[in-house]
C-alpha cells in the first residue's frame, strides 16, 4: 500500500462547488504514477519509472474497467488522501484499488477499482505484465 | 435517447496517445447537460436548463456511483458518439447510461454507466428529483 | 474571421466560482482547430483539418508567445462568443487574435493574442508555413 | 523566490507530444497556491493560506493580464523547475513572474507574466492588497 496526501487544486472543483467527479480519476492517475516512480528503477536516461515504460520501453496500461462509489463530497482547501492497494494481479491485467479519504476530517470520500491492461503501445495489444511490473504489483497486495 | 458527436479535443490525448481514461466522464458529464439544455425550458433570467437549475434553483446532480467498460481506444481525430438512455429513475437517484461508438469505423468504445442523486446544493443534501426533471428522464427511460 | 459560441462547462469554473484563467487558452485552441477544420480539406483518410495537420502530415503549431487582457469574468451559464482573426502571417510564424465576449450581455471578456510557428513535429523544428495553411491564413487576415 | 518542481503528468501533454500550451499557466497556479500556502498562515480552521483567504476571508487575485514567452517544449518525464519571483507590488495589483527551466537538461522553457488584482470575491470588485498578503509579497520583491 501507498498513500498519497493531494490538496484539491483551485480549479478542480466545478459550479457546484465540489471536485468534479472526473478528477478523481485524475487523482488516481497520479498515484498509480507516484507507485510505479517509487517502486521501479528510473530508466537508461533518468526518466522515472512509469515515465520509462511509456517512453522508453513503449509498454502502458490502458484501463479496461473502472467504477467508483462516492460517499463525501471534497471541496477547494480540503486534502484527499489515497490509499492505493492492489487487488488482483492477472496474467496481462491488475486491479487497483484506491480509497480515498477527506483531510482533515477523515471522512470516508470515494473507493475507487481500476483494472489495467499491460499493453504494447505501438501494437496497441495487450501483453503478459513485465517481470518488474509484475513484482511490484505482487509486493502490494492486499 | 439523445446523441452528441463529439470530437477528441487536441489536448485530450495522453502519454500514450489515447484518450484519457478520465477524459469519459467529462464527456459524459457534457451530454448530460446537453440532455437538461434541451429538455428543460431556460430559466428567468435566460439560463440554460442545467445551468439555471445550478445556479438559481441550487439543485445539484453529484454522481454516487459511476462504472464503466472501455473496449476500444479513442484517438485525436476520432469522434465519439454518445448516446445517453435513462437507466433507471428512483426518488432521488437516477441511472444514466453513455454508450460511446468511435467514429468514423464504429468501434463500440466504451459503455458508462453514471448514477446521480438530486440534491440540495445548499445544504448538500438528498432530495426528491424535481417534477420537471423526473418528467425528463423517464420520457427518456429506455 | 470566424465566430464561435463556446458555453461555459459546469467543471470549467474555479473555487473563486469564474472561469478558470487558464480555461480561455483550452477555449482559444479549439477556436482555432474548428478555423482549420473549416478551411482545410479533409484528410485521405476523412480526418479533419487540423487532425490530419497533426496526425498524418506531422505538422504543428507550437505557442511561442501568449497574451491576453482580462476585462470582464465568465461564469457557469455564460456563453464565450469567441472571434478569431489573423493579426500577421510571416514565413513560418503567424498572430491569432481571440476577442471575447460574453453572453447574454455583451461584455468584452478579453482579447488573446496568440503566436504560433509551423514545425515539424518529428524533428520540432519550425518550417515554413505550408501553402495551403498560409492561404487560409492571409484569407482571414484582419 | 520560491522554486517548485513540478513534474509533467501523463495526460498533460496534447496529440502533438508536449505539454499544452494552456498548462502553463495550471503549473503557474499551482505555484502561487504553494507561495501563498507557506506564507501565510493558515486559516482558524486549519484551512491552508490561499484557500483561507478563498473560502472564509473571500478574497480572490484574479488574473487581468497574462503574457509567456515559450522557448522550449515539455515532454511526458521531464520536470518544470519553476521560479516565483513577486516583480511589482501596486495598491491592488501585483506582477508575478515564473520561470520555467526544464529538467534534467536545464533549458529555459518559458517565462510568464502574471498581473493580478486582489478582489472581494463577494462584490467581484477590486480592493487594496491586504496587509499580511502585501508584506508576503514585498518580502519577495525580485
Amino acid at each position: 500500500m501507498i498513500t498519497v496526501d493531494r490538496p484539491v487544486r483551485f480549479e478542480e472543483v466545478d459550479a457546484a462547488g465540489i471536485v468534479f467527479f472526473a478528477r478523481f480519476f485524475h487523482y488516481c492517475h497520479e498515484v498509480m504514477e507516484t507507485f510505479f516512480d517509487e517502486g521501479l528503477p528510473r530508466g537508461p536516461s533518468g526518466l522515472r519509472g512509469y515515465a520509462d515504460l511509456i517512453t522508453r520501453r513503449r509498454i502502458g496500461f490502458p484501463a479496461v474497467h473502472v467504477d467508483v462509489d462516492y460517499t463525501a463530497p471534497l471541496r477547494y482547501g480540503d486534502v484527499a488522501r489515497i490509499a492505493l492497494t492492489v487487488a488482483k494481479v492477472g496474467t496481462s491485467s491488475t486491479t487497483l484499488r484506491y480509497a480515498f479519504t477527506r483531510m482533515p476530517d477523515g471522512a470516508a470520500a470515494a473507493v475507487v477499482q481500476h483494472v489495467v491492461v499491460s499493453s504494447s503501445l505501438d501494437a496497441m495489444k495487450k501483453m503478459p505484465l513485465p517481470d518488474d511490473v509484475r513484482a511490484l504489483l505482487v509486493a502490494h497486495t492486499a
